[in-house]
């Protein structure tokens, strides 16, 4: 019965953390190693009140929920039919207590003002601007990864409206937009507090970086040591399986 | 009779670029890996007019004119007796039409605005907020690695006032004010091209970045691979003997 919830043109992908399965489509948006890190990278204790911006199909909220003692988590996301999906996917892992999923537009400022604080704001945005690179044919997979519906402001200024007072910021992004998001998260005052570079293998120029920032924090940045993916013969790195392993294998 | 240039309480070292020499004081600030780095760093084409700022005993300024073919090069440092030493090694080298030593301080902007304009500003400045951590008992040294003559601020708005249109700031300075770095050198407009972090080794976090700015350029980061100063046995990696090799051993 439960397959039920499940399309044709849909998979059902088991995380491996407590059984729990996330429903994604077979050919659009599919999550990749950065929402995987970046779920990994928030640093999430016992009764925290987690948001998770620009969440897709939801796979921030299900690891969260799978290897944290969150209190509870909220997804939102601007496309109906993820939002869709990742609400069938609460019901077919029995989570209606610790995750829910909300259709709504992250620049809807007042809807946000109306919710409880977070301790935590988690957002894999988009990365790429409006009109640079390619635009996916696809319209749903450009709005996952060109700032078509939503800015790197707008995803700071939403954060700022909804976090605590020295509430965090997890975000992950391109290395290449770094100025901007450093100017734009001090302009808000949510100080950079953490940053962890990730290269495709140790060689390699980074590729996605992880920032922690603080809501009204004071200013001095730590980091991280890197994190390689591959090893140079291209398979994952012994971090990554480790990473992987805390979050999708247990 | 050149020897007389160095004193009993310096001494005189062989940079291994067709001979020049440096002057430095036996116990007192003395050029690191820092300073090698970001002359490295810079890229300097023929015929270029550099300014070197918080030049110290002028390793940045001497490194460049041995191995480039910039026209000249201007060192500034407000520590009287840096300069004296840098200008006795000016003569030593017998640079005297290449390269120059100025003893001012940066934040005499109206002076910065006589010279000529430079296509590029080099700088490894104080690191240290002025009241964090330890000050060097040792002033000269407290000078040169706290902010106690000049903040960043100072040092960025020093590189506006000398730099040509589309010139560009080279700079090392420590990963924890990457956000001061960013921040203030896009509120002078000039924006941040180009950044590499140097990591001790590679299973450490950075501890030094290279930052390429350019004087109202466009908005859109480049990062290099990370360096790495020493291998997990404590000697130093390849790149770094090569960059060594290059700027020290010819």
């Amino acid at each position: 019965m439960k397959l039920k919830l499940v399309r044709s043109d849909e998979t059902l992908d088991d995380l491996q953390i407590n059984g729990i399965c996330i429903i994604q489509k077979k050919n659009s948006f599919r999550f990749g190693v950065d929402a995987v890190l970046l779920a990994n990278f928030a640093k999430i204790k016992p009764k925290m009140n987690i948001i998770d911006l620009c969440s897709g199909t939801g796979i921030v909220p299900f690891i969260i929920a799978g290897k944290t003692k969150a209190q509870h988590i909220i997804g939102m996301e601007i496309q109906k039919d993820m939002v869709d999906m990742a609400t069938r996917s609460v019901i077919f892992n029995g989570m209606e207590k610790k995750v829910e999923f909300i259709h709504r537009d992250l620049v809807d400022f007042e809807f946000l003002k109306k919710l409880q604080k977070a301790d935590v704001v988690t957002v894999n945005p988009p990365y790429k601007l409006k009109n640079s690179g390619i635009t996916n044919a696809q319209y749903e997979n450009a709005i996952s990864r060109h700032e078509i519906c939503c800015t790197l402001e707008d995803v700071i200024k939403a954060a700022k409206v909804l976090l605590k007072d020295n509430g965090k910021l997890y975000m992950i992004h391109r290395p290449d937009r770094l100025v901007d998001i450093m100017y734009t998260m001090r302009k808000y005052n949510i100080e950079p507090k953490l940053m962890t570079m990730v290269q495709p293998c140790v060689n390699r120029a980074p590729n996605m970086v992880l920032i922690e920032g603080q809501n009204n924090g004071k200013p001095f940045l730590k980091w991280g040591v890197p994190i390689c993916v591959h090893k140079l013969d291209g398979s994952y790195t012994d971090e990554i399986d480790r990473i992987y392993g805390r979050c999708l294998r247990r």
